[in-house]
């Protein structure tokens, strides 16, 4: 992502953050047929924790140090407390990072792995994000919440890599797993970018996509508002695709912007789709996706069911994080049969093609 | 890894496999005290499956598919058998993966995911290797193996990313974790590539750190033996690196070749050891790499204590694969406080420089 230096806030750092980014973007047509579309797949769980959120923290975390803060923070019990504790460990200073109480006991053993001072937090974690803006001005720490400038800039990267990529061309569609906001405003401030400079011509239309359990940008987008309605309690539910689902997304109204600026859709997916489409992701195209990536293929093949995507158009699929931080989430089905090692040419011969 | 296409020998592929390689190489002075020298990280980790192995199959199960075989098959129970399911997926390709009768079921969901057709070997699984090559002639399936020439092709592109990444210089140092020593032929292959081609002057010193539960290569290194002597069961012991620790490396002469062709070392180093330095790639590099990768850092430090890599010398360690996929096993210490959310601000108060 060093590579947009010019167009980011600082330079080009040293350690981990110098490895965020630059992942790849492949044609994928094992997953055209599922998609209604021809697709290509931007792998950002290729990345230096499995997460897009490094491209943030690279520059938000080298950020914070240079403008004077001892102490980094964060308030996320997932990829984004894993990354900005990757990066601010790396660049020897202090990370805390804020979780709820009833953190699960794996995701805190990832984010562990870095040696941050965590802090679990008894009371409302709705409300902290609020609490973090007021802490970082008051004290000597400098919290990187989910829409902090420093980090959406850090975004913009990707979307600089994809017209990169298809250049001459543009991607007909990006489809995004969107939840904040934060990384949709990140790929608008690159199109515009590119806009600005007269690199393209036509965006890309930018389609978001929700889990049905907590989707507050999909009821604003169908409603035609400009600014989510924040989710109460019991208009939420469980999901499989926990990395998404913020009932309350501080980046909401940019991001309803930037798809109607873009042409683009916001829709809800259900959990069997999410667990139809990891499935989908794995067989078809090879790639293991967090739940919460793999909506943008089971959004898009919405989208295509619904005509708003046509089947010869390019959709760019972005999963943002790995499917290897957790298990058991894909449904995957486990089925093995054992064999005595004498036996194996005789199974084998009659498994295979005469 | 396709930019070196015309060393290959396959045409580039659609799909996973081209998403294989590009891996970032990064300056990571976090970890030049405890490996007292200039470190550098090539972090195969960001791969499509999460190692090293990608750069393998990449090559491997197109070039199966190319040449006829139906059906492609593996013999492992990590990181080999996860890739190699997930190219052959993505090419539609129906893949036979043999683990043995008491695969831990972790694992055994990660190969799952591709839903390859997973046989549960009961016998001397060390036996295997021989196997897979005898059903491979007699058979229609093309059972790639750790030493399979065409995986070993493909490993060669790490070599030329690194060399490319310091040209006009070349590293003083390599550090691989070494198994079979498929990957050390491999960047052997490369490092001979561009010798003939006039394009390095000095090879880098190839330097293998083995598990010191099994360490064949290192004893037959420090034997001065050209061949190293299969371990039996009661030479081995267990290991936290269970992806490294093979007692009978098929590629173990062509990787002692390869080190004292270029002038380097084969070192082993203990459990505690990698404990040590899985946890200081995460805390003091922000690197989450898996056991056998940790290898890397722990035996450069052991070399540069000895003397035989000195300070100002540039190391570049390739952890082969990503610590996501494994929980627990670098012996992480979870340690945090709760605290009432309206406690907070004078909580971190007191916690914070002032």
């Amino acid at each position: 992502m060093w590579r947009y230096e010019a167009l980011l806030p600082i330079d080009r750092p040293e350690g981990v953050s110098r490895a965020a980014g630059g992942t790849p973007l492949v044609r994928s047509p094992g997953l055209d047929e599922v998609a209604g579309a021809r697709v290509f797949v931007k792998d950002e769980g290729e990345s230096p924790t499995g997460a897009y959120k490094d491209r943030g923290s690279a520059v938000a975390v080298p950020h914070t140090i240079a403008t004077g803060d001892d102490v980094v923070g964060t308030v996320s019990y997932g990829n984004m407390a894993i990354s900005t504790a990757a990066h601010a460990t790396s660049l020897d200073r202090e990370c805390v990072v804020f979780v709820p109480a009833d953190i699960p006991a794996g995701r805190l053993e990832h984010i562990a792995r870095y040696e941050p001072t965590v802090v679990q937090v008894d009371g409302d974690y709705g409300e902290l994000y609020g609490d973090a803006l007021d802490l970082s001005e008051r004290l000597p720490i400098d919290v990187l919440v989910s829409d902090a400038p420093t980090r959406i800039s850090g975004y913009k990267t990707a979307l600089f890599e994809i017209c990169e990529s298809f250049a001459p061309e543009t991607p007909d569609v990006i489809a995004l797993p969107a939840s904040s906001g934060g990384f949709a405003s990140g790929v608008w401030l690159g199109i515009r970018d590119l806009e600005r400079a007269g690199l393209i011509d036509e965006s890309p239309r930018l389609c978001l996509v929700q889990t049905a359990a907590s989707d507050p940008l999909t009821r604003a987008f169908e409603a035609g508002a400009t600014d989510p309605t924040p989710l109460s309690p019991d208009e939420t539910g469980e999901t499989i695709a926990h990395s998404i689902g913020n009932p309350n997304p501080p980046s909401g109204a940019r991001a309803l912007a930037a798809v109607r600026d873009t042409d683009g859709a916001v829709v809800s997916v259900t959990d069997d789709e999410i667990r139809t489409a990891t499935r989908q992701f794995a067989v078809d195209g090879g790639f293991c996706v967090e739940p919460s990536s793999a909506t943008t293929l089971a959004g898009v093949s919405r989208l295509a069911d619904r005509g708003e995507i046509d089947a010869d158009e390019s959709v760019v699929l972005v999963p943002t994080g790995t499917g290897f931080k957790e298990s058991g989430a894909g449904g995957t089905d486990v089925s093995t049969e054992k064999v005595r090692r004498d036996d194996l040419a005789d199974r084998l011969a009659s498994m295979l093609p005469a």
